[in-house]
């Protein structure tokens, strides 16, 4: 972009909330956390700060005449490059839109702007006795309206579900201005499309979010905590299983050996290193019943070969147990540059995923750390590599591929939660096939110009 | 249409499945189950009935060719006519896509034809320890096509969801005729843009389903019944509301005095008829901990008034519990002719949306008995009318038009699990105000000859 026309949008953009045009300030807005250095990130020509959805109607309306691209931003914690700027566009962070704008306890809903964060929202309903479910790994910094613009899951999403599944209804901005509301308060209905779906994981590619109703849940109890150890692949993958096969836990994880070895060097557990896999599940049935449901979770893990399974219902030994699993990904990236994955793999296909993923770490000579959530078979194998050796960079991406790949060869998807963003863009075929058209159908009618963040998502 | 054109046509239709083009038989696809005699039903011009993808291929490039409306039916068992045919139409019956694609026990998943009855996909997944959990009042003859044609709800569905929820992928007949697979086998994934959502609940408008993969879940325990009895509607309400608020029921059930006296009637119960509202719960949690939340649930009942709170965990006394609740529509159908409503309110709403349809009973002069799904604030109440009496029908379609606009008053939606098919398709734009250009363009991009069940839906 011209000095010039940088000049007209600025003064266009009059209405839009705060602008930012300082250079050195607008370089921050350029990414978010996805793969740093592997992805581009352009220079925005501004970053705008609407506070209310009347500025982002602005906003849009300035972008559309002056014919420029506009990417969405939440707290730029996504991890697909799904914020990553286009060089000269208009950033449109909604982190000033951090309001609540109704919680009503006796309907269970809650009204939000965009940009308020995940665990604040989780507090406000704290206070009424009342829960928002979805906690992505990144529920103290990450937005609500990113987690919905990538449908974001976490480790209660196994029995609670997604981002989308507490989604209510939207307001949102369209590509030509308009701002509309779609969805609803209640907890069912079916009158018109499910566009809250829809735009929910579309990455801001079809419309900006404004303003979600989200539905809140009675705060759960307790609970009751398992952690099991397994010596080998096989036997945690049968046990996992048996688990998913006749219960729904209230979170089930994994985390493998190479996690292991990462999280005992960056802040030790006391760990035994010689375990192959650790098992991690929670029930958060009422009174004793969660106790008992960890304890038939521990016999299964057991008659499948567990090396040692501990159970408890105190809620400190339990964050004990499972801290190891919320430090897994930080200790990975402790250990050098990382590519984190993010694939999900149909229930049944969870060890052959694990023992493909060991061989493809053999195959090209990588590191690959896997955690994730066993239950509902979205991993996240890591790929640990040297920034500095050209060599480990090819390697690394190799694996990455080819862990996509085996991904789908198992009847999976590439993208569990983070979202599609640049990192997958050019993979999205592969899993689409013959649908990638439809989208671009609806692509289209919703963005003819295609200026809502293009070249992520479809 | 001419017979010529009608010849035509059916000599094009080759290859897309049996033919019917008998005038008598043509007439029993004229209408689904909506209030009978009230709404259009034209006479189609030939039923297909396709067996597999290939030929409903056929059938929709064939109808496309002589642009011809493709009305898509199920079981007929709708209840908002969004199977009526339209005079010289096809009507694409699924009545002989019956079969089980696969069912993967290990993945908790199966992948049906839409013609499969839902009850059959239950009875399938319970020889595998496994349940479909969307159980709409009709499950034991409508089919899952019809199910995602209308994302239908159920009993189960406040604690585990609507059918959308069960929906993991479709593949899908679009206008032009081409077959194109959305979603995936896997529980998460956030690969391209949410189109089974989009479907889902769309009726019919946007694609023609041709497979479902749902979700299977765990056989749920036996559980536990409750059945409270209140003297009047605020302390049924805020026993509701103090239930909601505290715990996730397997169920949550009411029924007001018109429809307890109609059961009676029909099948004596020995049901107290001088009790205002009758309230059914039930708990699936495992073990003791079923009845322990229906007694919560019974001691909640009472301090807030309820008259009368009896539990069990025999499975045979709690069937009998709630038997009343399962009779209640065919209950009020014997006295006369019905417009069953289907209005969902937020759960802080349900107190004024009972006391609200007792006075337009009252002002209307007619009779209301609602019944319906407490749990998630979708009412049924249905008004009671004699088809003779025009006087009668005039003041029974004010009455539910007045329901239909109390429930927006109260910031409720039209429309909880039926549809609007054609019975609400004049109301659709008091609710979706804006956002039905939106809708509207979706429709154009996907179907631009509007040629999908047209009039229907959105």
């Amino acid at each position: 972009m011209t000095t010039a026309s940088t000049s007209r949008l600025l003064a266009d953009l009059e209405g839009a909330g705060e602008l930012i045009a300082d250079p050195d300030v607008l370089a921050s807005y350029r990414a978010d956390q996805a793969a740093p250095g592997l992805l581009e990130a352009g220079m925005p020509a501004v970053v705008v700060r609407p506070r209310r959805t009347a500025e982002v109607q602005a906003a849009v309306r300035a972008a559309a005449r002056h014919g420029v691209p506009i990417v969405p931003r939440g707290a730029g914690s996504g991890l697909a490059g799904g914020a990553n700027a286009i060089d000269g566009c208009v950033v449109l962070s909604t982190e000033l839109m951090t309001g609540i704008v109704g919680l009503d306890a006796a309907s269970l809903t809650a009204t939000v702007q965009p940009g308020l964060v995940n665990a604040h929202l989780g507090d406000a309903a704290k206070q009424h006795g009342l829960w928002y479910a979805p906690d992505p790994a990144s529920y103290a910094f990450s937005t609500i309206g990113g987690n919905v613009a990538t449908n974001a899951g976490g480790l209660c999403c196994v029995k609670h579900g997604v981002t989308r599944d507490a989604l209510l209804g939207l307001e949102l901005v369209l590509a030509d201005g308009r701002a509309v509301r779609v969805g609803r308060r209640t907890r069912k209905g079916v009158a018109g499309y499910d566009l809250v779906s829809l735009v929910c994981g579309s990455e801001g590619t079809l419309a900006i979010v404004t303003e979600a109703t989200v539905r809140l849940l009675p705060a759960p109890p307790p609970g009751a905590t398992l952690a099991a150890s397994f010596a080998g692949l096989g036997d945690a993958g049968r046990a996992i299983a048996r688990i998913v096969r006749s219960t729904t836990p209230a979170m089930l994880e994994l985390m493998d050996r190479t996690t292991i070895a990462a999280v005992e060097a960056m802040a030790p557990q006391g760990l035994d290193q010689d375990v192959e896999v650790l098992v991690f599940a929670r029930s958060d049935l009422p009174g004793a019943a969660a106790l008992e449901e960890v304890e038939r979770m521990a016999s299964w893990c057991e008659s499948e070969g567990a090396t040692l399974a501990v159970v408890t219902d105190e809620e400190a030994e339990g964050r004990m147990l499972t801290a190891a699993r919320r430090l897994a990904y930080s200790a990975l990236e402790r250990q050098g540059a990382t590519l984190l994955d993010d694939v999900c793999v149909p229930l049944g296909a969870i060890p052959a995923l694990l023992e493909g993923i060991e061989a493809i770490a053999a195959r090209h000579d990588v590191l690959i750390g896997t955690f994730g959530h066993a239950g509902d078979g979205n991993m996240h194998p890591t790929v640990v590599y040297d920034r500095g050796d050209p060599d480990a960079v090819a390697r690394a991406r190799a694996a990455f591929a080819a862990i996509v790949a085996l991904a789908l060869e198992l009847g999976g998807t590439i993208a569990g939660e983070h979202g599609i963003g640049l990192l997958k863009h050019g993979l999205l075929g592969d899993e689409l096939g013959a649908a990638h058209d439809l989208h671009r159908q609806i692509k289209h009618a919703l963005d003819p110009a295609g200026l809502l963040n293009p070249g992520k998502g479809i």
